[in-house]
């Protein structure tokens, strides 16, 4: 008997029937004679459809009530998924997550867990209750509502997950674990059984949005073992922990798209100290010099810099992560270059090495990593594993 | 200089649009210098779309989830409000019916307002701010979310006035102001300038929807000036209120449609006496005697007594209400009766008579009653005014 964390996403609960089959898996996990506290998004759509009734009154909403708006849409779907549970005899109860005792600070939009009070919680699950947290937002010391930024579930569930001392934090979304590579976009993409925490972070900071950098970082922090499981199927998912059973060389590609390369010119010496210090430096001569930045970023940054910057163009960065990738660097560029892909930079981190293409050039260079690298030197893993054992 | 409560309910807030036109409402009292705190329904719609999630999931849905779902509708139109008043530069803020320190008992679905601690929202109108509230719910002793039953925003605004000492509630709504009938089903209504506590409660009893029975009784209970004016456009709207200055000796005719007659037959006594404690009896004889029960309630009975009762017939009620009613009974009955009207029952009560009809008579009944006692009776009353002054 374990207590478990279950965090449903916001497809996972996107329509009343996707509620109800919600409901049926934890039941099952029930039946396996566990304890349940599970953490819910709004329902697919719902926050979206708040943003726009905010947005159609201003385009800068006040924070607070932005808060205040979007956390009502995690308390729709917490109610309806007590009732789904109700109705098939299950005892369940929502909280919000002011009940549930999740204190943030006070960043509305993008607050942070500062702690949980678990007595309510632990008095129901005691009780022999399916608790069911509001995910996503938080209550900050004068008692306003609070939101931890989108995705934010994750981070409650996790959170929640650590506060309780639970055996297993179940992340369920729409892929059924975490793969080597996006499978949408690479082929022959394999599942991974187990990821270290340490390699999932670097997974999730390079783009792979199966999880959120800072839940992945949570959960290592507090040794809170992550599942991730389909919620539309069955199977083991992908477990990440501090050491798994089958160390990998080479665990997986990741690929952070929609990138601008923006060059910078005339600009004052603090401001450049600055811009160095946020985003990576691609070239510089004299009174110029190019930076990489999210697409969305170059767009607030031309508001304050006007035309003192320019975007030249698209980039992507694909990142290989491993225990044993460092030594790739050189061999991953070249083997680029055979396939006339330009490589603007590469970047050796420890147990990462990542490269910067043109946008234009992502999706070969995908292929031809992941190809060369993942695979190979997974299969080498396997046959390796099989050879000792 | 005053404090109003102002109620928007949920056609008033049904649309971004007219949420930005409450906000000029809200600021044009600001400008007449008064302190504005504001109790605000869901959008309208938005508790229909709720329920009906609900009800995919449960015929009858656990009472207490189902006020952690529908308390969602407020909480979305309370945010959206202060956002417009912000968006226009007024300091606005909105709070849930927890953070408004609104405590309920744990009735969920039908909840009673026990007290408010009004600290907060003092601290918020003492700085300047319009403060915000969601209407129709509240929180138990256990910190679980409450509703007070549909409609139940008038009585949030009620109950804020009365804990503020607030110098007037002004409840907005789709119509102008109180009538003497309902304007949409008979002819030549007119607006009421002043109406007192006891009439607008008899009227609300007796089936006028523009206020609601238990939220009259409050006001007049603790002496909370009601006034009741449009959404949608200008007016001195009707003034509740202990003693009006031009007292009517009929005041209004209220209508009370979907009655059933039921039928019930071999009953034991003891149920007997509870329906008798409960119902209007019509005719009784041996063992079989008639009730009138509202539509909704005979299907209740039907799944209780089965066979044992029936429906024979559709009534509705029309009473007049006034300080010098209780003598027209008689001629209003011949007055129905010499239009071929049969009268099934007539009551009278202290400032009240009200007769039984068929549904089918309804319409008729009522212009006939209205042009007789109300217009007639309201016409001499000004005609002594204008002869006394």
């Amino acid at each position: 008997m374990a207590l478990i964390v279950q965090k449903y996403g916001g497809t996972s609960v996107g329509s009343v029937e996707r509620i109800q089959s919600v409901s049926e898996r934890i039941i099952s996990t029930l039946q396996q004679g566990h304890d349940v506290v599970v953490a819910v998004s709004a329902m697919a759509g719902e926050t979206n459809r708040l943003l726009h009734l905010a947005n159609q009154i201003s385009e800068v909403p006040e924070p607070r009530e932005l808060d205040m708006l979007l956390s009502a849409g995690e308390q729709v779907s917490i109610a309806l998924l007590a009732m789904s549970l109700n109705q098939k005899g299950i005892k369940a109860i929502s909280l919000t997550a002011d009940q549930a005792g999740i204190h943030t600070n006070n960043s509305f939009n993008d607050a942070t867990i500062k702690h949980i009070e678990t007595d309510l919680i632990t008095q129901w699950v005691d009780k022999g209750y399916v608790v069911i947290v509001a995910g996503f937002q938080g209550r900050d010391d004068q008692g306003n509502i609070t939101t931890l930024g989108r995705g934010g579930s994750d981070t409650t569930a996790v959170a929640l997950a650590a506060a309780l001392d639970a055996d297993e934090c179940q992340i369920f979304t729409d892929v059924d674990g975490v793969y080597t590579s996006d499978p949408r976009f690479v082929s022959n993409t394999r599942r991974l059984e187990e990821v270290s925490f340490s390699d999932m972070h670097a997974l999730a900071k390079s783009g792979a949005k199966v999880l959120q950098e800072h839940s992945v970082a949570h959960a290592w922090n507090s040794s809170v073992a992550l599942r991730v499981l389909s919620s539309f199927e069955d199977g083991e998912g992908t477990l990440i922990c501090e050491n798994p059973k089958q160390p990998l060389a080479v665990t997986g590609l990741a690929l952070k798209q929609d990138l601008s390369l923006v060059e910078c010119e005339n600009i004052s010496s603090e401001e450049q100290a600055e811009l160095y210090k946020q985003y990576r430096v691609l070239n510089e001569r004299c009174d110029c010099f190019q930076i990489v930045v999210p697409k969305a970023t170059f767009l607030q940054l031309k508001l304050a810099f006007d035309t003192k910057i320019r975007n030249i163009s698209s980039l992507s960065i694909l990142t290989l992560v491993g225990d044993n990738v460092e030594g790739m660097a050189e061999s991953a560029c070249n083997q680029l270059l055979a396939n006339d892909i330009d490589v603007h930079q590469y970047d050796i981190e420890p147990k990462s090495v990542s490269v910067i293409v043109n946008q234009a050039d992502l999706h070969r260079a995908a292929e031809i990593l992941h190809k060369t690298f993942v695979i190979t030197e997974q299969s080498q893993d396997n046959d390796l594993l099989v050879a000792v054992s």
